[in-house]
C-alpha cells in the first residue's frame, strides 16, 4: 500500500471507556462500538492491533486523568502491525509498540510509536521483550542488584512480572520465596518455576508464613502489590535489606484512599533498609540489553515466558476484570 | 583513685522512668530519687555523667520494651568521666560515652562504654562529635550523596541533626530549604545558618509552600519527622529524587498507631524515588572520619555547632518534654 493510497479497510471495533470506576472494576463501564477505519494524516501511521497488554497498572491508569479520560477509547500498551504510513520512519508491515486505543485499527502520530524490528515472534514484544519482561529485568537485576545466596521475596509471584522475577532470581543463585493467592498458584510456582518456598496470602497469618519461609529474614523484596503484604514484609526484612517497589496492585482496584505501610519510615530507619521505586521507563536507554539477554536465556532454556492469552478484542474488558480478581498466571495479553 | 579503693562519693540523684507514657509525654512519669553511689564490680567502671542527650528518639525508645522498661532508671546517650575502673581498658579521668541511666554516678560494664580520647571539649562528644553530629554527617554526606547545585529539603531543620545537615548541605554547594515550626525558628535558620528558603509547617499549606520554595522539585530530602511532612514532600520530589529517612519525630509523642505516608509505594514508583533508612550505627567503622572532618570544618569556620544546654539533672525531664513540644534550636543536651 502506497503512503497516499486511500484506506478502505472494513470492520473496526472500539472499546470505549465510559466512566471512571467507583470501587472494583466491572465490565459495564466499557462499551463496544463499530467505528470507521481512520485515515492517517501527515506524519501519522495506521496500524492494526495484534496484542493488547492486560496488567494491574491499567486499573491505576483509570484513576489518572492525564492518562485516561472517560468518554474516550480504552487504552493500554499494544503491539501492532503497520497498515499504512505517512511518515518516512515507518512502512507497511513494521511491527510497532504504542500506548494505543483498544480497537482493531488505529491511527497515531509516528512519534508515539516504537518500531520493534528484532524479528522475534510478535507476542514476545507484548510479554518477555516488552514492558512486562523489561520491568522484571531492570527492576530485579539492575535496581535490585541480587547476589547469589540471598533470600529473595517476590509478591504476585505468579503474575506477569513476578513469574519472570522468580526465574531471574533463581538464575542469579538466590533462594526464592513467592507470595501468591491460593494453593493452586503456589503449586504452579513450585511445579513450573522451581521456586524454593511459597506463601499463600489468602490463607492468612502472613507474618507467621514469612517467619517460617524466611527464618533468617529477607535480603531483597520485589514488591508488585503494596498494601498489607508490603507492611508485613517490612517486618520480615534483614538489617540492610533492599525493597524494590514495582507495583501497588492490591490498592488499584478500589475507591478507598490509599494508605501507606505503617513501617514507613520507622522500620525502614531501624533496619537500615533501602526502598527504590521503579518505573521501567527510566531504563529506556538499556532496552536493547534486556532484549538481547532475555532472548538468550530463553534460547538456552534458562528462563521461560508464561503467557496468559485472552482470545479476541471483545473479551478484553472481561480479561482485565478477571486479572484484577487474581485469575491469571504469567503475562496476560489480549490477542486482538 | 586506685582501682581497688572504696568509693565514698556522696550525692547520687537518679531519675526513675515509672510508666510507659500514654499519649503526649508529661513529666509526671519521671520520679527523682537519691540513691547510693554504686561500686564497680570486676570488669565494671564507675563514671560521673557530665552530659545527657535529649532528642526525639528518646521518646521512641520509651515505647520499645527491649530498650526501656518502666520501673527502671531513665536512660539516654550520655558522656561522662571515669571515677574508678575495675577494667584495664579504662582509667580515672577517661571521657566515656554510653547509653546510661539518668543519674549523677553510674556503674556499667566496660564493654558498654566507648572511650572518647580525641581531646575535644567534652560537650562536643554529646553534640557535634557524637550521635547527633555523626547522624547528620553520615546520613547526609554518605547516604545522601549530595551534589552541588541540587535542591536539598531538610525537615526539623532547626533541630540538632537538622541544623547541622543544613550547614553540610550549604558546604556541599546545594540550595537548601528548611522546614521548621514557627516564624521564629525560620528566621533563626535564615539569620544564623544562611539557609536559602524556609517553610513554616505551622502556617499550613505545606504543599503550596513546597511548590513556592522548590519550584523545580526536590533532589534530596533529609527527613527527621515523617508523618504529614513526609507525605507532602513525596509529592514535591523530582523524578529520580532521593529521600533519607532519619527520624519519625512527628509520630513519637503519641499513643496513636503509626500510619505510613500514602505516597508509598505509588509516588515512589512513578517518580523513581529512592528512600533510605538510616541508623547512624551502621557507619560505626567510619566514626573517626566523621570526627576528623567535622572538627576540621569547625576550625575552618565552615560549620558551627549550636547547642541548647539544659542546666542540671533535675531539669532533664522538663527539657525532654519541651524538646518534644518544639522548643529547641540546635543540639539539645542536659549538663548534669
Amino acid at each position: 500500500m502506497a503512503k497516499t493510497e486511500k484506506v478502505t479497510l472494513q470492520g473496526n471495533r472500539q472499546w470505549l471507556y465510559t466512566a471512571v470506576p467507583e470501587g472494583k472494576l466491572t465490565t459495564d463501564i466499557f462499551k463496544l462500538q463499530e467505528i470507521d477505519v481512520p485515515e492517517p494524516g501527515p506524519g501519522e501511521v495506521l496500524f492494526r492491533n495484534l496484542y493488547l497488554n492486560i496488567m494491574p497498572g491499567n486499573r491505576a491508569y483509570m484513576m489518572m486523568p492525564d492518562v485516561m479520560q472517560a468518554g474516550r477509547p480504552m487504552t493500554s500498551l499494544a503491539v501492532g502491525e503497520v497498515v499504512a504510513s505517512n511518515d518516512p520512519g515507518f512502512a507497511q508491515g513494521d511491527v510497532v509498540e504504542a500506548f494505543a486505543p483498544w480497537q482493531d485499527f488505529a491511527v497515531m502520530p509516528a512519534q508515539a510509536l516504537t518500531k520493534r524490528d528484532g524479528g522475534h515472534p510478535v507476542e514476545h514484544y507484548m510479554g518477555l521483550l516488552g514492558q512486562t519482561g523489561y520491568t522484571a529485568y531492570f527492576g530485579f537485576l539492575h535496581a535490585g542488584q541480587p547476589r547469589a545466596g540471598e533470600t529473595v521475596l517476590v509478591s504476585a509471584a505468579a503474575g506477569g512480572v513476578g513469574s519472570l522475577v522468580v526465574q531471574l532470581a533463581k538464575l542469579s543463585g538466590c533462594r526464592v520465596v513467592g507470595i501468591a493467592g491460593g494453593r493452586e498458584k503456589c503449586a504452579w510456582l513450585e511445579r513450573e518455576l522451581g521456586i524454593d518456598a511459597t506463601i499463600d496470602y489468602k490463607a492468612g497469618n502472613l507474618d507467621g508464613q514469612l517467619k517460617e519461609t524466611c527464618p533468617e529474614g529477607v535480603d531483597l523484596f520485589f514488591d508488585n502489590v503494596g498494601g498489607p503484604v508490603l507492611e508485613a514484609a517490612l517486618d520480615a526484612m534483614k538489617f540492610g535489606g533492599r525493597i524494590i517497589l514495582c507495583g501497588n496492585a492490591s490498592q488499584y482496584d478500589s475507591d478507598q484512599p490509599m494508605v501507606g505501610p505503617k513501617g514507613v519510615p520507622l522500620t525502614v530507619i531501624l533496619k537500615n533498609l533501602t526502598m527504590r521505586g521503579f518505573p521501567y521507563g527510566a531504563y529506556s536507554q538499556l532496552f536493547s540489553e534486556a532484549e538481547r539477554n532475555l532472548w538468550k536465556w530463553v534460547q538456552e532454556g534458562r528462563i521461560k515466558p508464561f503467557y496468559h492469552v485472552i482470545e479476541g478484542l471483545e473479551q478484553a474488558p472481561d480479561g482485565l476484570v478477571a486479572l484484577l480478581n487474581g485469575s491469571n498466571r504469567g503475562m496476560a495479553m489480549v490477542r486482538v
